[in-house]
């Protein structure tokens, strides 16, 4: 992500979204640890960790919501009863 | 999940979108640890550690609520106040 | 929780809507570790760890936020002003 | 809260609602911990352990928010620009 | 905030919002452990504790999301697209 | 930020605003300890721990959901179906 610019939100399905997602969580690391050599070391250790791998999901999971919403949940049609 | 492209976020039910949360939830953990030895080496840890269900279950919460959004509640009206 | 299927998000009542939220919470935690008899030795050391009645208490948050919104926020009534 | 069944998530005032919002992340606890003696042990050590004291102050948050929702954050009129 | 109430949760700029945010996010702790003395006790540990700092950071955050919303985002204009 | 009025959250892009999440998630860290000495003491030692970088990226992760929000994350079309 270091290198990209994050020009938009719309992705064309689900899965590019949880893509994106991910993308913006570890951007989140790396702003915080601009070294890509510590976080290289730093990389085997806390995907060994369950809570580590747990706390990462979270993260996703909240990125993955914000996107979501910005695609109109990926939605091809409104439900009548909207 | 692995061999599954996220095509949608709608589902049937309450039940379905429930799975699909922790479809999510897992995914997540994939992504961020993706042998499938190391996570089988780990599953047996966090499953008997309190803390870490609990904190895998707000995953799961995070997830539901932008699956339940997405599905408008799976709501089949509209309530006449809204 | 188990053997019943999640059919919908609405309840009668706030009261109602929290009891889901708590019944939702319990399944992250169910699906994630299986077996009840592992979840029984669990429950009076978590029961008893100020940090896990806490994190408990948030995943119980999250899902009664969504139940609200799935209900309306239980309003018989829309603000005048909205 | 124990005998208080949770009628309407409507407050008359912001304070109110911050109120209910305790009263919620509260109750969350005594769901999970049902014995009053056991959750009277444990309130001096967590009241006096910071992580714990910023764990609830976010559970509140979390209601706090839901709440301010169902009242449509307590506005008296509409944003002209809304 | 002790000897305040919570009137509403409009303010001026988002500045005031992120104010106010941490104000509720004290709250929270004020609720919980409402002697004085002992925060002051706390105040000096878990301000030099990094994990308390990002916790602290985290219920602002969603605090801060409640009021942004309150404030319909201190929008002075609709998008076009809207 | 110390000495910047958050005075919008409205930005150009979604680069920026991720940029803007960042700050305000640092502007929880300074409030709670305002002291920029102290930061700067802590600061080699959380860049180094999986835990509080996750954790730093869950509270930007936050922050950002507020501030897409508020850009109407940053769409430039409507969706037909909405």
């Amino acid at each position: 992500m270091s290198n990209d610019q994050l020009q938009t939100l719309l992705t064309q399905t689900p899965e590019d979204g949880y893509a994106l997602a991910v993308k913006l969580a570890q951007k989140g690391v790396e702003v915080t640890q601009p070294s890509e050599e510590i976080r290289k070391l730093l990389r085997p250790v806390y995907s060994r960790d369950t809570d580590s791998l747990i706390a990462a999901s979270q993260v996703i999971a909240i990125h993955f919501q914000t996107i979501a919403a910005a695609n109109n949940y990926w939605r091809t049609w409104t439900p009548q009863y909207y």
